[in-house]
């Protein structure tokens, strides 16, 4: 069964070919605004934790390949509550749907539903393991920006120790030689050893000019203040991993701006009308990206 | 963009084309049950505030249209908890849906939303602002009673002060020139100045009968508890204004009821079964009036 | 109207009715995946009580044929914190809908909003009372694997005094004159006189291997904590009624487990690969049954 778990799941010729079926799923959403491609199908979307984003993406998706969409949205299955395991429950669910979306907030989640679920899962984020559409998506917009040929400049900026998405992209972005990271973090939330490329790669402790005029690709995330003791530590360091016009200025005028969202005060708000802000368009990615996905699960592509 | 934000954004000649286009609606639910004419397209339904009626009668008219549904209904998107501004939100929800359908309790929320979004916003209730769909729909039931030609008398009834529905609908109704107004309502809750016209309306401190001979309409509101300092002042004033069977008995027989529910006591259950209740059609006369403004916002009419 | 309220009103002819339209149903998932009988029609599914499975399960049923839903699943309708009787809010529900599934944990909840609903309810669990769908799916099961020419000993296990689909499966097997009944719970938790018929019935008080060896159905159910003042009965009491795969090895071949599920630990996970598991093939049954009440409810079949 074609499960969607973990971003590194997919080698580069999978890689490709989603992102080319995604682009074919674009396609479709501008010229006709939606299929009928998997027409009497069902997806289920069952979110232990709430994700307003995520889910509306998952199920716009279904819609738009004229499919349905049965949903617990609410955080906690009742049946959880009633002591069922996550087992019996994807057991019980994938006797409903052909295919089932799923977030929790516990590692591995996705992994033990896939195995009793009778139909493909996706993964929508299982906590602080994996959240492969929204690196798949990453990595969609980033294509449609630059295609995979010539070198680029990808710089993470922010929380690099906890951030999900920052992770997750940067292992895909392995599978393609022509990129090089910068990572730019403050010191208590700086990279892993692991992700980190001594040959092509650079570390830095603020968002410099250097960084900002070499960027090709500026992947934002937020800097959580529960991640320091010192609040006044939190306050000094918030600051200098802002990205606003005026640091923008300094950037390359096809370089681009991304963020999954949701975008607190790290972009000013100056910078979404500028033309590297990208970050919206992105999200908006996540439509015909999981609509390839989908179709994928239901063996329809 | 169709935007619906307010009632009193429309003018005559709109709300005229607006209940045609309801009337038309209405015949294709009486003769065929439901359309294709939204074939698909998604409404979003995004309610930071619950409303179990207004949320099902929009998702219950997209799809007689034969569109699809998103919904946020939990109250709070788990977005905003995260501290995203509804204008981040609005703008990625519109990258999802064609049109958007929202409530807030926040009054002017749904015109900052529209400030964002990509797509028509329809207004389901800000709070204590603005609630222009039930306005509609009031208006709606009583151009299908009386149509906007004979001389006719209105009872707004109840607390005049706070209520939102008899603001909009009185406004509304200014557009019309056949309208004048009885304002029933304990001192405490009296209609504003601004509503108020001297020349054609009338004000009571009670459910005289006067006032029930000569209304053609009354439509009901509930007097809350809250509102009162003291508890026995509301006690005492809540009967008063409460209409039963025998009051109705002194009203002319082709007179209507209307209240925007739900209704609590304000009416007794006795009046239910009698020609004057109009009060659950008027509900049902949503479901028309919201496929005609979801219909306009996509341009298909 | 065709009202599902309770699994007793339905006689011997109409069960059978019934069950040989879900056959149909079933048939069509088989054959197509999907139908396209119910198009353009509305389900309801206003869930006072949360449940994830059943809901879903009616949610499935409808888009299976074809149809759309519009869905309260959050526990507490907004209207009802506003003070609105559940017969007001049936009322306009019914003008949105056509047909209506509906749970509540109040008795009686679904016969009180069937007086003014203007559509058909099905009940979906009101509290301690009935789950008449439940019921409905056990019964197809049964006859799936057996029909009812041949006699069968069905063994009711666990907590028969408060077990509602206990309660109801037995009163609609009456039905059916091959089924005798072995009663097998604690003494805290026996089956009232009622449901105990003494000429073809037995009580016991142990999971017996006489029990287990003659039995061609073996209904589990839950023993809560709650239902124990002293724990350490319970704690001994639980394990007593625990069916695991030792124990199955001496039921028949061809006997079946049925569970409503969901199950805590009263079946070991050691029993869900043996032949006679049939409690998630139960759950998914409640597909096709449900699709065929929702059909017989909108006239369709």
């Amino acid at each position: 069964m074609r499960h969607v778990l973990s971003a590194p799941q997919f080698d580069k010729a999978e890689l490709l070919e989603i992102l080319s079926q995604a682009a074919e799923m674009e396609k479709i959403l501008i010229t006709k605004g939606n299929s009928d491609m998997a027409k009497g199908k069902i997806l289920a979307t069952f979110f232990y934790e709430p994700s307003t984003r995520t889910r509306l993406s998952f199920e716009t998706a279904m819609n738009r390949l004229g499919g349905k969409v049965i949903s617990v949205s609410d955080g906690r299955s009742s049946s959880a509550k009633k002591g069922e395991t996550v087992e019996d429950t994807m057991l019980v669910i994938s006797g409903y749907a052909d295919v089932i979306a799923m977030r929790s907030s516990e590692i591995g989640f996705a992994e033990r539903a896939s195995k009793t679920s009778r139909v493909p899962i996706i993964n929508g984020g299982d906590g602080p393991g994996e959240h492969p559409t929204q690196s798949l998506l990453d990595l969609y917009t980033i294509q449609k920006q630059f295609g995979f040929e010539r070198p680029l400049r990808i710089a993470f900026v922010g929380d690099l120790k906890y951030g999900r998405t920052v992770h997750s992209l940067s292992k895909i972005l392995r599978n393609f030689d022509n990129f090089s990271v910068d990572w730019v973090a403050p010191k208590e939330l700086d990279i892993q050893d692991e992700y980190f490329d001594p040959v092509k790669d650079r570390k830095w402790n603020e968002l410099s000019d250097e960084v900002l005029k070499e960027a090709d690709i500026i992947y934002m995330t937020r800097i959580q203040q529960e991640r320091f003791d010192d609040r006044s530590e939190y306050e000094r360091l918030k600051n200098v991993f802002i990205l606003d016009a005026a640091k923008v200025s300094k950037m390359k005028s096809d370089a681009i701006i991304l963020h999954p969202l949701p975008r607190v005060d790290e972009i000013a708000t100056d910078v979404d009308a500028l033309p590297q802000a990208k970050y919206f368009e992105q999200a908006r990615n996540g439509v015909p990206l999981r609509m390839a996905l989908i179709a994928r699960a239901l063996e329809l592509i």
